[in-house]
C-alpha cells in the first residue's frame, strides 16, 4: 500500500485500470493477427491479450499507477488464458505500475497460503524459489473468516504486499448477504470490522494498513460511512463509469488529503475506442484519454492527493 | 448431480479424492525425473504432478466416483501448473470420473460468467467453442449474492453441471461471519436456505437439484441440522480424516437412502505412501487401500446408497 499511496500522491491519480481483456473489447486487426499465427485458439487468444494489453500498459504507466487484471477472463483462455495474466503483470511491473490481482480468491490454512504464495510470493519448487504470478495485491473473500486472511499477512508484513477484503461490493444483490444486520450491525460493517482488526497485524503507512476493503462506488452512502468507520482501510472502489458511479459517488471514499481509496475502471478505460467509433488501432491512445479524462473527473471533487506530515 | 449420484450408488461409494497435489507429497523419484527432464521448475513441477495425479487415478477410478483438484495447489506452479490441472480434469474424464473443481470462485455478472464458463463451459474464441478446464461441478463462495450464482445456473441446467456453494466451513474461525445471527437465523442457514431457492432453478435427479453445498464435517450437529433443512441440495463434505472427522461425524449429512453427501479426503489417500513408510514407489496402490479403507468406514455406518423409488 506504501508503494501504491506514493504512486497515487506522484500522479495525482488515485484511479487504477481494469485490465477486463475479454476478447470481445481487442481490435480486429490485433484479433486477426493472432489467429493467422496460432492454431490452437487459446495460444490465439492469449497473444491477441497480452498485444492489446502491452499496448494499453505503454499509454498509460505515467500516468495510472496501477492495472487490476481480472483473473476470470483470463482464466477463460484456459492456461493460456494465465500464461496471458503473468506475462501482462510482468510487463506491468516492469513499467513501474502495481499490480492489483482481482482474483477475490478464499480458503483455509495450507490452501489460503498456496494462494498466497501463488499470487503474491514465492513457490518453492524443490528447494528453488520461484514467482507464479507475483502481483503487488490480491483481491479475497473473507467468508470464511480469519483463517482465509491470516495466511496473507505474513506476506503482507515481510514482502510489503497488500490485500483487499471483499466489504461491500457493487452489484445490485450484494445487500442479499452483506446487508442483512446482526445486532443491530450489517454484515459488510462486521466484515469492515474485522479489516481494521487485521490491519493491525501489518505495518502501517501514511496511516493505512496493507489490509484494504473492495467497497462498490454504487453505494455512495455507506462508502462515506466506511469510510469513518474503518480509518486504516485503504479502499479498492469498482464501480466507475461502465456500472454507473460517478465522482460524487465516489467522493466519500476518501479522506481530508484526497488518499484512502483507489478507483477502478475497466470498460470505460479500455474500451473507450470503441466509443470513438475508429476500428481500433488507436485503442492505446483513447486508453490514456479515457484514463486522463477519469483522473481530472475525480481529482476535481476531492482533495488533491498529499502525503501526510 | 445426477450422473455423480448415480457413480454412488453404483460403486457404494460417496466419496472423492482431493488431489491437493503439492511437491511435498510427491515421491522423490517422480520429482527427480522430472526435474531432469526440464529446465524450468514450474515445467517440472507441472509434470511432477501430472504424472503422479494419473497414477493415482488409475488406481483409483473404478473404486472412486470423483476427484477433486484443488485450484490454489495448481495456481501455486503458475500457468504450468494449471496446465497441469487441466490435463488431470480431462485424464480423469477419460477414465470416467466426476470432476469437482475447488476453486471457490466468485463474482458478480460479467466476470461470474467468465468464471463459470471457463470451468464448467466453453469459451468462443472468434468464434470456436473451445473448453478452458471443462470440469462437472466448481466450488463458489456465495457472499456477492444472486449475482454471483444465478451466472452459473444457465450452464447447470443445459450442461448438466453442478455447483457447491460453501455453507458452512470446515475451518475453526468459520464462525466468526458463518455462525452469526440474524433475526434468529445463523449466516450458514440463511445461505442454505438462498442454495435450496437457487437449487429450484435448476433439474432435480433422485431428490437433489444441481445446486449443493458445502458443509464441514467437523461440525456434525449443523451436518445434521442442514441435512433436514436443506432437503434438495447435495453436500460436499470437507473435514474427513486428515481435518479430523470420522465416519461417525458425516453420518449426518446423508439421507435414508445413503445418499445426499459425498465425503472428501485429500491428504487421507494421496499421501497414504508416506505414512506406510515407503519410498513411494507404491504411492498409487497406497491411495488405493486408503480409499477403500475410507469407504468401508463411511458405509459402515450409513444405509447401503441406494436410488430412491
Amino acid at each position: 500500500m506504501k508503494k501504491l499511496i506514493e504512486k497515487i500522491v506522484q500522479m495525482k491519480a488515485p484511479i487504477v485500470v481494469g485490465l477486463d481483456s475479454l476478447l470481445d473489447y481487442i481490435p480486429q486487426y490485433i484479433k486477426d493477427e493472432a489467429m493467422a499465427a496460432n492454431e490452437n485458439p487459446f495460444d490465439a487468444a492469449a497473444q491477441a491479450i497480452v498485444t492489446y494489453n502491452k499496448g494499453i500498459i505503454d499509454a498509460i504507466y505515467d500516468i495510472v499507477p496501477a492495472i487490476k487484471p481480472q483473473a476470470a477472463y483470463y482464466e477463460l483462455y484456459s492456461w493460456q488464458g494465465m500464461k496471458a495474466m503473468y506475462e501482462t503483470i510482468e510487463y506491468a511491473q516492469k513499467k513501474g505500475m502495481i499490480v492489483i490481482t482481482d482474483g477475490k480468491r478464499n480458503d483455509i490454512g495450507s490452501t489460503m497460503e498456496a494462494y498466497a504464495a501463488a499470487h503474491l510470493g514465492e513457490t518453492d519448487v524443490c528447494g528453488q524459489k520461484v514467482t507464479a504470478f507475483g502481483a503487488d495485491c490480491l483481491t479475497v473473500d473473507g467468508y470464511l473468516g480469519s483463517d482465509g486472511i491470516k495466511p496473507l499477512l505474513g506476506l503482507c508484513r515481510e514482502k510489503d504486499k497488500g490485500i483487499f477484503v471483499l466489504v461491500k461490493t457493487s452489484n445490485p444483490s450484494s445487500g442479499e448477504l452483506q446487508d442483512q444486520k446482526i445486532d443491530g450491525k450489517t454484515i459488510y460493517e462486521t466484515m469492515g470490522g474485522m479489516c481494521e482488526a487485521w490491519g493491525l497485524e501489518t505495518p502501517h503507512h501514511y496511516g493505512y494498513s496493507a489490509v484494504g476493503a473492495v467497497v462498490g462506488a454504487t453505494y455512495p452512502e455507506q462508502l462515506r460511512e466506511m469510510r469513518q468507520k474503518m480509518p486504516h482501510t485503504f479502499f479498492l472502489v469498482p464501480g466507475y463509469g461502465a456500472q454507473g458511479g460517478g465522482a460524487n459517488d465516489v467522493k466519500g471514499a476518501f479522506d481530508e488529503h484526497g488518499l484512502g481509496a483507489v478507483i477502478n475502471s475497466s470498460r470505460g478505460i479500455i474500451t473507450a475506442w470503441k466509443k470513438s467509433g475508429s476500428d481500433g488501432h488507436d485503442y492505446a491512445q483513447q486508453a490514456r484519454k479515457a484514463a486522463l479524462a477519469m483522473r481530472e473527473d475525480i481529482c476535481s471533487v476531492i482533495p488533491q492527493p498529499r502525503l501526510p506530515q
